[in-house]
């Protein structure tokens, strides 16, 4: 069974766009996922297809109805009612890696997009299986962009669309570190040369230099991360490894 | 003078993709912006335009040559010189409203867009003026949705794109919070009725109401913004900067 997303939206058109092309779009034509956007127009209920009305309490733009979103979120749940149901909104919880490790491992995901100033909140109120989440602290015109990121990840997650040897254990945000730097050929370029020791065919130096750098990054680039990176760490998980192990 | 993107990319056709629909493609049909996907490949040297090569020290995938890389940027400098140019990539600095806000009362910005397992490390180096950006801390299968999400953040913030009413002042993120609960009618769904004081006219509460709950819901979902939200209410910024001119 392949990782299905049921994507409610006012835009279906934007599906599966850029995911129809590269690595997303290789999986999707050999089947490893599809996704079936749906109208959220189609659960109107007046002729003219009304989704929204005017914020109460007043203010600019518009606000999608609880009972017109309650009603294809419902309608989602009778489709396939054992996967999330995850809201595109910048009042959810960040997303995170490890939470898109999670959904990859599922049946599949269904996504609800915004658009105009975002849901009636009674909608969270009355379906609190509904997840808020936010994918990242800047305001989009709509969901549909963050759905598509949502789904690159989880994407490349599932098993056959990355190479066997790309198991993305050692990328960023996995060990809660960012990932190492790259480097590749050509050895010197404008007088910069691959650092040394990546030439040196000296794998355990290799691997604590990458895990030196890491651990540097982290520290200058996202002191967030870091500190709780070490916060993790006041039982190394090495040393926990190797208890067990004796 | 409209807003224009130049976006560096082994995928040219994901562009515009789904910002040439609704909000962001009405805006580029009324030529409010506009951008120009341009090929990395053709930068390439060789017969076969290659633009990647093996990690040096080992490991799984590719990476993006920085000879190639940099003759992209460097082409793109010439054609738009003062415009800022941002690598989307893990490792970079994550991306704020106050960015983009930035980003979009300029005249453009040139996105570069990784594929495989990233950069070549020394393109950063020797290139100080590349930013580093991170849309958030997971992992994509290349930078091209992470693109989409900039110019979607940007090109909604252009004159003229949203009414003018819909300044986003009480957005998001805007005031360092998250954007109060959203209401709209019917009053009663489900039993579920809007606030009291939503429906009350009266003003002053109304706002009051809002900043309460923008708080409140700040505090329990984002004790990270609400953190600085608070450190930077001990003393306003607009006392600092008073004694900066003193």
């Amino acid at each position: 069974m392949s990782f299905h997303a049921q994507i409610l939206t006012l835009y279906p058109e934007m599906f599966p766009g850029p995911l129809g092309v590269s690595l997303a779009g290789r999986a999707l034509e050999e089947g490893k996922w599809s996704c079936t956007p749906i109208h959220i127009r189609d659960y109107a209920t007046d002729k003219h297809r009304t989704v929204d009305d005017t914020p109460a309490g007043g203010g600019a733009g518009m606000v999608l109805r609880a009972d017109i979103l309650a009603a294809a979120v419902d309608d989602a749940m009778v489709r396939q009612p054992t996967v999330p149901i995850l809201a595109m909104t910048p009042r959810g919880k960040p997303i995170t890696q490890a939470r898109i490790r999670e959904l990859a491992s599922g049946p599949g995901v269904t996504v609800l997009c915004g658009r105009f100033e975002g849901f009636d909140e009674r909608l969270f109120d009355a379906r609190p299986h509904i997840e808020q989440v936010s994918m990242g602290d800047i305001v989009l015109s709509g969901g549909e962009i963050g759905a598509l990121m949502l789904l690159d990840a989880c994407i490349r997650l599932l098993p056959g669309v990355m190479g066997a040897t790309s198991s993305g254990d050692e990328e960023s945000f996995e060990q809660g570190l960012l990932e190492y730097p790259h480097y590749t050929r050509p050895n010197d370029w404008e007088g910069r040369m691959i650092p040394e020791v990546l030439r040196s065919g000296d794998h355990a130096k290799i691997a604590a230099w990458r895990k030196q750098r890491a651990e540097e990054d982290t520290r200058l680039r996202r002191p967030d991360l870091w500190g709780r990176y070490k916060d993790a760490r006041v039982q190394p998980a090495s040393d926990v490894q190797q208890k067990n192990k004796d």
